[in-house]
This record gives C-alpha cells, sequence and structure tokens, in this order.
C-alpha cells in the first residue's frame, strides 16, 4: 500500500492561496481558486485536487499562458442569460464568478443560463453546480475540454471528456450530486493502471487501429477513450450524444474553442486554451413550495437507498453520498495526498519560491 | 425476413386522427397526438408509433383511464416557467401545448422551464426537443416512466428509462437530435429479441437474482433493466445518475408520481398513471448570433463526420442524422409496418368500429 499523508484543511488551503498570490493573482482570486482545488480533495477527486497544482496551473501560469487579471466581460446579457468572455483566466475564478451571476439571475427571474468562453481548466464541475444548493436552486454544469474521446464508429480523438454536473437540494440526507465525465472513464484512470502495471477493463478506450485494448499505454498514446456505453451494441452512441451536447452547449453556444482548437491543461505552449462553460440555475420553488419538493426528493432517495440489492453489495449510493461522506471524513483526520505527490508539491514549491512546509499530522503505512 | 407493408403517411395519419376521435377526443387534440405518432413512424421509431395505438392508448382510453378533455391547469407561473397540471389527459397533447408555451417563454425571456404532472405516456421526447428547433432554440424534454431500472448494485425496478431529448438547429444538414433512454436499451428491444428467439448481448439486464443474463425472459419475468454503463467498472452509476437526474426534473419537479408510483402505459387499471414530465426551451441569439452558432455548430459536426472510422464502418453519425433520412425515405416510399402489427390494427380496428381499411400501396418480402 502506497504511503498517504495527511494535512489540514486549513493549512493546504492556505499554500494554494499563497501559491497562487505568487503568480501576481490578486488575493480574492486566489482565495476563489484555493477553495475550488481543495473542495476536489475533500470531495476525494484527487485527479483534479492539489496534485494538479503545478501541471495544470502553475507550469501554465509561469509560460504566461493564463491571464492572472482576467475579469469577465460580458459579450450579451438578457435578464435570464450573460454571455461572457473570460479572458483567458484562471478557470475557476471566471466560473465561481458566472455561477453567481446565475444563482442571482434564477433569484431575480426564476432561471438563469450562463456562458464562458476563453476560459481555462476549471477544477471540478461539481462545484459550481453545487454553489446553487444553498439557494433553495438546481444546479448544473457543463464544459468542454481537451479531445480525448472517439465518437462511436471513430478512431481518433475528437470530443473532450466533457463534464455534466447537477446539484439538486436535500435537507435531512445528502443533496444529489451527479458529477461525471461523459467518457466511461477519465484518462486519469487509465494512466493510474498504467502506473500500477495493471491492464484496464477492456472497453475504457481503444488503441490507434481502433481496436479495445486493455494495455493502457495504447490508450495514452494515439488511442482514445470511449465514450459513456462503449460499444454500439451497449448504446455507446448515448454517451456520445451526452458528450456532443456538452460540446455543444459549452462551446458552440458560447463561441469558446470546440473539439480539437481546446487546448490542454497541461500545455505551456500554443495559443489560449479557449476553454468554454455552461451554468444553469434553476429556482425550484418557482415550480413548487420548496418543503414538498424536498420531501418528494428525499422520498424517492430513500426507496433508492432501501431497494433490494445484488448479493455482495452492501449499499445502494445517492450520487454525491460517498463524497459527502469522504468530506466529513477529511475535514476531521485531515485530507490525504500520496507520499510521492507530496515529494512533487515539496520540490517543484522549493525550485518556485513557495515551498510547501506543511505539517502532516498523521501517516498511514 | 418478415412482411412489411408500406402506408402512405396521410393515410396513416388520418387513420390515428379518426382513432382517437372515436374515444370523443376533440378533433384538434386527436390531430396533435396523431402527429407525435407518425413522426415516431416517419423517424423509425416503430416501438412508439402507430404499432402502440391500441396498447399504450386505445385500451387505456376504453377503460376511461385518460381524461379526454383534460386541459393544462397552471399550478405556478412566472415569466420564464409553467408549472402545470395535465389533468390525466393524452400525454402527446399535454406535452405539445407545455412545449409551446416554453418556447413562447424562451421568445420572450431568453429560457422556458415548463413542467407537467398528472400526465401520461406522450411517446417520442425528441418530438417535444424538436418543436425548438424552427424558432432558433435548443429544446430539451425529460420525462420518468413506469420503473424498469435498477440503481447500480440494485436488484429491483426502481427508475424509469427515463429518457433525455436535446435538439440544436443546423441548417446546412440535419439538426443535431438526441433522443435516448437512459437504460442502456428500452424493454421493447429485449421483447423483440425473445420475439426472435435470440440471447440478447450480456450487460443490457438482469435477472431476478441480481445476475446479468442473456436470457431475454428473465429480464422480462422479474429481472431489470440496467443503466446507461451497465456495470459499475463501466461507470453503470453514470447512466443511474442520468436516470435519477431526469426522475428529478420531470417527477420531483413537476410533482408528479416518482419511480414505482408512475404507472405502466399498458395498464387498464389502477389510479391514473401520473407521470411527469419537463421541458425547456433556450433562445440562441440570446448568447450570439444565429448565424455564427450555426456556423461553429456545422464545422463541429463535419470534423465529427469527416474524422478517421475504425476498420470495416463506413459513417460516422451525428445523432438524428439516421431518423431524418429514414423521415425523407418514408416519406416517398411510404411507412413501413410489420405484416402482424397491420393484422393486429386491422382485428382490433374491427372489434373497436374503427376499422382498419388502409391501401397498403407496396409489399416487400
Amino acid at each position: 500500500m502506497e504511503n498517504i499523508l495527511f494535512f489540514a484543511e486549513a493549512d493546504l488551503r492556505q499554500y494554494v492561496i499563497r501559491f497562487f498570490e505568487h503568480f501576481d493573482i490578486p488575493s480574492v482570486d486566489a482565495a476563489i481558486a484555493a477553495d475550488v482545488i481543495i473542495q476536489a480533495d475533500l470531495r476525494g477527486i484527487a485527479s483534479h485536487g492539489i496534485s494538479k497544482l503545478h501541471q495544470y496551473y502553475g507550469d501554465r501560469l509561469h509560460a504566461g499562458k493564463i491571464n492572472t487579471h482576467a475579469q469577465l466581460r460580458v459579450i450579451n446579457e438578457t435578464p435570464n442569460t450573460v454571455s461572457y468572455d473570460g479572458g483567458n483566466g484562471i478557470g475557476h475564478v471566471l466560473a465561481t464568478r458566472a455561477m453567481k451571476t446565475c444563482i442571482a439571475k434564477a433569484r431575480e427571474n426564476s432561471v438563469g443560463i450562463v456562458t464562458v468562453c476563453n476560459s481555462n481548466h476549471f477544477g471540478i464541475a461539481g462545484y459550481y453546480a453545487m454553489m446553487a444548493l444553498e439557494h433553495k436552486m438546481i444546479g448544473g454544469c457543463f464544459t468542454n475540454s481537451e479531445a480525448l474521446v472517439a465518437p462511436t464508429f471513430g478512431n481518433a480523438r475528437i470530443l473532450g471528456t466533457n463534464p455534466i454536473a447537477f446539484a439538486v437540494p436535500a435537507l435531512n440526507r445528502p443533496s444529489f450530486v451527479l458529477d461525471m465525465a461523459t467518457s466511461i472513464k477519465p484518462l486519469g484512470q487509465v494512466l493510474l493502471h498504467e502506473v500500477q502495471g495493471k491492464p484496464i477493463p477492456p472497453g475504457w478506450g481503444i488503441n490507434n487501429r481502433g481496436e479495445v485494448t486493455d494495455v493502457p499505454r495504447e490508450i495514452i498514446e494515439g488511442g482514445a477513450l470511449l465514450p459513456l456505453g462503449g460499444s454500439e451494441e451497449m448504446s455507446g452512441y448515448k454517451g456520445y450524444g451526452l458528450a456532443l451536447l456538452v460540446e455543444i452547449l459549452s462551446g458552440v453556444l458560447s463561441g469558446s474553442g470546440l473539439a480539437k482548437e481546446v487546448g490542454s491543461p497541461m500545455s505551456t505552449e500554443g495559443p489560449p486554451a479557449n476553454v468554454g462553460h455552461c451554468f444553469i440555475a434553476i429556482d425550484i420553488e418557482s415550480f413548487r413550495p420548496f418543503p414538498n419538493f424536498v420531501e418528494d426528493l428525499e422520498k424517492l432517495l430513500d426507496w433508492l437507498t432501501e431497494s433490494p440489492r445484488i448479493t455482495g453489495e452492501s449499499r445502494i449510493y445517492i450520487h454525491g453520498e460517498k463524497e459527502f461522506e469522504r468530506t466529513n471524513e477529511y475535514k476531521k483526520k485531515g485530507i490525504p495526498i500520496l507520499a510521492p505527490v507530496v515529494e512533487e508539491l515539496k520540490s517543484r514549491g522549493e525550485a518556485l519560491g513557495v515551498p510547501f512546509n506543511l505539517v502532516s499530522f498523521r501517516s498511514v503505512p
């Protein structure tokens, strides 16, 4: 088992703020970006947390590829919608501000839809959807991303793993939070199998000849991920359709880069990434009283979690429950970070002049 | 190969209108329902077309289970939203009127979201999403349905095949029309395999012990369909999450029946089906000029259809293309109906007093 170190949430948060401030990002913006990144780690989505601090953000900031002082600029605005140009700013900051606007629109006028073009990688889509929860709203978020996914019958990376996120507020149990890539798995899972020297379950992706492979390297080098569903026989064209829908809502509607035009969050060369996002907020009380809504929602979720299980499974989950429980756990015992990631944060932080000198208060071998 | 008879679209349409009028449904409503049903056949979705005329609608109308003169009643209304009670009316009629309202709201205020509770089976969800196309809008539609799908790790039918439909307008090529059940396959596909005496691909569903089976009968009797993605390893919890999201948007938000409370479209007993729908319309020009939107959309779709294919596949499709081409073909050469379905329409039509005496103008053995 790999060595894991635990860090206090507050320590990690302060470090990430210092990290972004080092690049001359305004403190208020640094705090916004840090919150999204720490929430990813708290929810157990380490692939979008502090482990990507240098790869996704620091390296690109160092190369001058992200505008540290970008402001959202209104392209079009109506009482229910805004189309923003993000000015190639930090994705987390642009997205948080855009979702705030979206919620304000929904508060005034029942529904808000806001798009952002010319943005960057914004972390976990679920964060922005969840911003709606405390406002008694349903929140939604879509983004396009670097092309990694082949369409059904296709052999090339055309679409991103384009996530869909929706959050729906409950009161007496964790809220429903769906945050899913529209590919079967993200590339990070394939990379993880390679690092661990394990084959991947056949179906996650194809090699450069378009054949399903269980060799991670064949997907990583010239292969492609497959959309949710996988083969046509298993309705992979539905996952392909969802990925394309997300590309349309977040890319075409916003006027951002599309598909292969969208830059990689790891690239320190080339033009701006030009990522596009789309946010939606729906005021529940415009439809029915919130208490009635919550009562019905919780009844439905209870039916699911209390329904008969297949042999060997102890629990049926609602989306967001695992993440809710992890957050509570990590807030108490600390956020776990793999030792190699800590080493990288230390060596790269030192080189950058933002030393990662936090105390890990417990270590589990 | 089964014997297929071809009928003129106009003849079938007139028959369906006469059929509904026979049940004392107002002519204007009968024409609305007929249009949705004929569009299903024109698009090649026979499972939601005239083949279900008696099973889904006639039998229930005969049993007095659908209110033939129901009107949409406003529960809540804002400039952007309406929450309707459908009064247990014909699903197609309620849904068409609700989507019209939704589009009118979006025309005035950029976005419309409309829910309907206390409705019935409404045919193909894509029909209502497509109503937005001619208005330069993105249309969306969700509905809950009879419980047939097990959640991940679950062993019982809790959620419906809850479809998601989105339509996005193109100009120089067929519009994008995604119309998908959130299960891997609808139950109709399993029934079809049983009729044909064929095993189903393992993964579509489970038997009453929760095991994946290739025997159609084991799914039909006490088993369940699996959500898009299938097993947890292949991210079936995403399809489960989408099915649950649809249940929330169309059921919880509308105040309709939920999950196991939703009646079967084939039942001639029990309380009203209490199906719930949700519709959305998004005015594209609130975000960017329509010509720019279409130019980008068509560029994206071209990239997909022109991208490299896997060996043995001649074409990469955009969602809605096959249906668009079928519609053009069937408008010319007639709508194909399987001979056994024609026989049933004849015998049951005769018994009902609405004889199916149409001329089939070509027959392909």
